[in-house]
């Protein structure tokens, strides 16, 4: 199997994991930064990797229409094109094509859609989607689906997911049996492998859909797991639903989840949305949020958050989070953080930007040692670097 | 003194010099990367210092007005404040105020403008300016002058002159002798130490005006260094003069120069341009260009210039510069870096003006090496990575 669950939390539903894949082990739980288009917003790799990245995200949608395909197989796959040789995990698109304002028509083939770009009219298909991910060379692969958003009614939920569950058949069947039925490796692919032989390695996970009703998410969750994958996610959440009912539908879910396998909730979120539900059994998270509002000058530290532009941190000669050691708490005051803003320095979001992702790596640290120490029901964000 | 002659290049009028400041020592010819605002755009300190950049300028007029004195005051200064410790040059900002399209009023007094910002009226005079870069606390201080564009006709270019060795013999009153006259000391002043023995410790330079006349520029060389100061800059260059007329007075007025003061044409240039003042006996130079164009995607390199979102470079697998050793020629590939301009990534922006600022320092060093070894006339900028 690729995913080792090492120990369980006995204060809450949370686990310690290891995931395998083709470009190194991942401790879970764990976040990933969103890097799109081939980069994390404002980031280095080297900088992920002092804020101690294990993996990251890219979205086969948008390398698919930028740079293109060509261009990233000629580069020698995701990898060696954005130089980041610890995994990566690619995002269909399927949310982005969802939630495009101009044209898409979903079939049950696949989708058509207008390229928010140029106009340009493309299909995907799950078989597509899966070999776009086999050039990129993804760690982990997720398959198109259709991710409806709240509210949604019943009855196209139910569309939506029934199609999910078509649409993963067929990815399922494009990709051959699952790397967990296999022997997992975790040595990197052959400089010189043809593409066949490096997406023997990629990891494919399944998409549990169902929007906010228990009867729909029971009903893709087995149909999924039916089909087996080397992980499962839970879609169609953070879509703007209320916080009692998304952790209401976590929980349910999670319990037709198998153990032994990677659990991903995809989308989430604030370091408080992912505390709650790795309590409820959750391992894997992405977010563009830490990025975003480093772009726009919000910090998030042990104390809350901190947004810098206010006036109350003019004179502030202490770092964003007094109890954080990554390089822009150790050298940068609150005072010149705020004048970086002020006068749109980009060594500003960037600064911020870099503490955040360092800040979310941090926490989910410290919450895995909780859970080794049977402690995470007590865990608050606020010892986000208690150790 | 604070600067001392080591090396005259045997084959042109270049040297060797090693300028002692506050916060370490300067091999000259030197670049010195542009931080108008308290950061040079799109690089952070630990960037700065990778690419062996040794002194870096600030803005005294734009720091003033953001985020004003008391900030950086209560910061302990500019070097604390921007979490740079190696020397500073800062600018009086009177090249900005000068060209400013709104309000200015220039008198013998000082110059009247309204600041750019907000447009409040401002006053700066001579004093002023040296007072506000005592509490910046700069290694290097300019004075306050009036530097006027090309073409600018002889009776206004004198009387510029003639107010810029006004203001000269103010800022020199007011800051005191020199410290070439005293006992330079290049440690760090104390983190506790009164401002006013910080500013003992700080060079102040006079600078040369007259425009493209050549009895001007003796007569102004020979009043700014009859009142003596610490180093010698050329203001009034690169204003858009061509260049034969640049190369020209910079020629006839270097001999009207002390040997053993450092000597600073202002604003310049391109590589090329630099190598050009460099023969002719020049030692400091700044300009935004590696910044800029980075911004802009265009790359320095041993070849010429590389504009990176040209389709030429879509597929190309190589470095920006293949002689180069830079994080980014050692880690990305041509065409990921157009990929990342093409898609309005911020990292795109940061890895040229990276290599940018590697270049030149590069560039630089080489130029100092070839001076060592009697060899610049012969130097081309393609020679910049020789050894």
């Amino acid at each position: 199997m690729s995913f080792t669950l090492i120990h369980q939390d006995s204060s809450t539903k949370a686990r310690l994991g290891l995931l395998k894949t083709a470009h190194g082990d991942i401790e879970t739980p764990t976040f990933m930064p969103v890097g799109t288009q081939g980069a994390v917003k404002a980031l280095s790799p080297k900088e992920l990797k002092e804020a101690e990245s294990q993996i990251i995200l890219g979205n086969a949608y948008h390398l698919y229409l930028r740079p293109g395909l060509d261009i990233i197989k000629n580069s020698g796959g995701l990898h060696k094109f954005i130089s980041w040789d610890k995994p990566i995990l690619t995002d269909s698109g399927g949310y982005q094509i969802f939630s495009l304002a101009g044209f898409r028509k979903v079939k049950d083939e696949g989708v058509e859609f207008q390229s928010h770009l140029d106009g340009s009219r493309h299909f995907l298909t799950p078989e597509k989607v899966v070999e776009i991910e086999n050039v990129l060379g993804s760690d982990i692969m997720m398959p198109l689906d259709e991710c409806v958003h709240y509210p949604c009614e019943k009855k196209y939920a139910k569309t939506a997911l029934d199609r999910t569950t078509y649409w993963a058949r067929r990815s399922k069947l494009v990709h051959g049996p699952c790397l967990s039925g296999r022997q997992a490796q975790s040595t990197p692919p052959q400089a010189d492998a043809p593409t066949a032989q490096v997406h023997r390695k990629q990891l494919l996970f399944g998409i549990v859909q169902g929007a906010t009703y228990e009867d729909l998410r029971k009903q893709s969750a087995e149909e999924i797991t039916g089909i087996g994958f080397d992980g499962y996610a839970l879609g169609g959440l953070s879509v703007g639903e209320p916080k009692d009912l998304r952790y209401n539908i976590v929980s349910f879910t999670v319990g037709f989840l198998p153990e032994n396998c990677a659990r991903y909730l995809m989308g989430l979120g604030t370091p408080e949305d992912i505390l709650e539900a790795v309590k409820l059994g959750m391992d894997m998270f992405d977010c563009v949020i830490p990025t975003r509002y480093g772009r726009n000058g919000t910090a998030f530290t042990s104390e809350g958050k901190v947004v810098i532009r206010n006036g109350l941190y003019a004179q502030d000669l202490g770092p964003l989070d007094a109890q954080c050691d990554c390089y822009t708490c150790k050298n940068f005051s609150r005072s010149y953080l705020r004048h970086l803003f002020n006068v749109e320095e980009i060594l500003g979001l960037r600064l911020v930007s870099f503490h955040n992702i360092y800040f979310y790596n941090r926490l989910l640290k410290s919450i895995r040692q909780a859970i080794r120490e049977n402690r995470l029901k007590d865990f608050r964000v606020s010892q986000s670097y208690a150790y």
